[in-house]
């Protein structure tokens, strides 16, 4: 198959839209993703129609490209005219491929049947599809980032995605678990969200030459923001309606996974938790109590301050349109949505 | 946890046994099998407890060793006294950790309950976790290749994962058909067996310093193994009781896979394909019809064939201890079961 550009949304234009569209940045992040995106279809296209046709299911899976698009801008922060543009754009197609891998495991585990406005693989194609693809993702991602023959990079990686899947096994660990305390929360959403956005960062980084302290802020700067970005999606689980959050939604209560706002509530001993069993098999009922009690606007709060810190965090390296862009995307990511929008990213 | 080491079954006499108990090989695979085998506990330990408590569930698919012993055979066989311990051993608990995810995946696929006698991680932990028990294990393989800085090692087994997928994805294609051909079947079994196994002794050669031609010779070795093995498996499936298999058999019927016994009934044109349907639905009519046809005979005659061929391929590798052992394990790994006898490997 060679058809997966041909079916490529364009799904990187929300990404590029923060920047100001004249701008050189703006032109220069455009011209890399769609670089990016035919790489990932060259990556995965061709080892036999069965696993193209798996792969063109992917098409809903494609989003943002906002991890592509942390690759690049990290590595413009740090070195705004550098030449390196084929192992960045390598690099930035590895990363896209292991969360396009996490994807389709995810909506496994959730037993979700939507995934931004489109049927998942799970639903379409089964579970057993769904998995020997997350596989296959992974090996691909492994084997390309293998081809930059950098073995710190490949060390990087492969830690990263062991540390995926321990917050992915703590949090089913926890389920049902309504003791989950505030620090195994963060714990869990760290490890199965943070550490591949900080990733991302940090090897744009380590691309573009940044010194050990410019590469420890971007991976403050990453892990913040993928923190933020994981309680914002759990509140859209919580909160939205499946038509405006574009996926399955409600997924974290019918899969037993406590989220913030729960867990604040509970902090708060509101009530006694016999209630709470009670109010835990409605999506409605839940929303209430916690809105009420003022859990979900805190959660809100605490998404807003990951992200003022995370904005601050790299006001260490020096000023560029790299960084601008950088805190933009931060503050775009994370921004607050009501009760029945939010789209998913 | 430090306790996998503790739980170690000494699985790895099995492979050893093929070799002359006193001989000076035996006893370094012995010792290098125990080194190979505490790597793998150091590696999968220490994360978390949840991930800790789920790899300790993995002792009941720890068994013979047999790629960790090929890997080493393999270097034996091309350099007898060389000094490369701290790389081979390596190599052998990565190739060992990519096989035990992939029998992790294999078992949520099929459904299975039962892995060497003992209860599988999807019957006691769920799919949830068996998923990403998995997907935890390839990471740690990635990332402990990653450490021996050889990226032509990395692209080999990145390549060489991603075809294991492509293989159980063409399988998952052509579930319920019995229009599948032989050719498609090798391809299938080569994919998801043979080349994992071809893999182990290529590594071992390219790290005792083989030339281009007895990599060829040991990739092919392994190769025909694979394939032999995959197909003696398969026989398992279909002609073994639970007891004597020590794990859930009839699965390949259960999942609607077509093996070799089949295709050949079917290629020779015995019946028409409504008989087929009616006999699909008992695996004892269906091994008393393949077996009164000579069809189960003939897929032990194409194991016969392949572990000949095997063997014969190594012999262009000069005599010695190790190719000898490589040999022996081809034989025995392939032996003939009779209908209620097979160990699983």
């Amino acid at each position: 198959m060679r058809g997966l550009g041909r079916l490529h949304r364009g799904g990187e234009v929300a990404m590029v839209s923060v920047i100001h569209p004249d701008s050189e940045l703006s032109v220069w992040l455009s011209s890399e993703l769609d670089s990016v995106s035919r790489l990932i279809d060259d990556q995965l296209a061709g080892d036999h129609e069965s696993t193209d046709a798996l792969c063109e299911q992917l098409l809903s899976y494609r989003g943002k490209m906002l991890r592509p698009s942390l690759v690049l801008l990290s590595a413009k922060a740090i070195a705004a005219d550098g030449r390196y543009e084929t192992p960045l754009r390598t690099a930035a197609a590895v990363l896209e491929i292991i969360h396009l891998a996490t994807l389709v495991h995810d909506d496994v585990l959730d037993e979700a049947d939507l995934r931004r406005g489109d049927r998942t693989i799970n639903y379409l194609k089964g579970n057993e599809a769904a998995v020997m693809l997350g596989d296959y993702l992974i090996s691909k991602a492994f084997h390309l980032c293998s081809t930059l023959r950098d073995p710190d990079l490949n060390i990087l990686l492969g830690g990263v995605t062991s540390t995926l899947c321990t917050g992915e096994i703590l949090q089913l660990h926890h389920r049902e678990n309504l003791n989950l305390d505030r620090a195994t929360y963060f714990r869990i959403i760290e490890n199965k969200t943070g550490v591949l956005i900080s990733a991302c960062c940090r090897v744009g980084g380590v691309i573009a030459g940044a010194t050990e302290s410019e590469l420890e802020s971007l991976g403050r700067f990453g892990s913040a923001v993928g923190i933020a970005f994981q309680i914002r999606d759990d509140l859209i689980d919580l909160t939205c309606e499946r038509e405006g959050a574009g996926k399955s939604v409600g997924r974290d209560m019918a899969k037993g996974k406590p989220t913030l706002p729960l867990i604040d509530y509970l902090e708060q001993d509101n009530d006694d938790p016999n209630a709470i069993l009670v109010v835990t098999h409605s999506r409605e009922a839940m929303r209430t109590m916690l809105e009420s009690a003022g859990s979900i606007q805190r959660a809100w709060s605490a998404v807003d301050d990951l992200v003022s810190s995370a904005v601050q965090e790299i006001t260490s390296i020096p000023a560029s349109n790299g960084v601008t862009a950088l805190q933009e995307i931060a503050r775009r990511l994370t921004a607050r949505v009501g009760s029945v929008g939010g789209q998913p990213s």
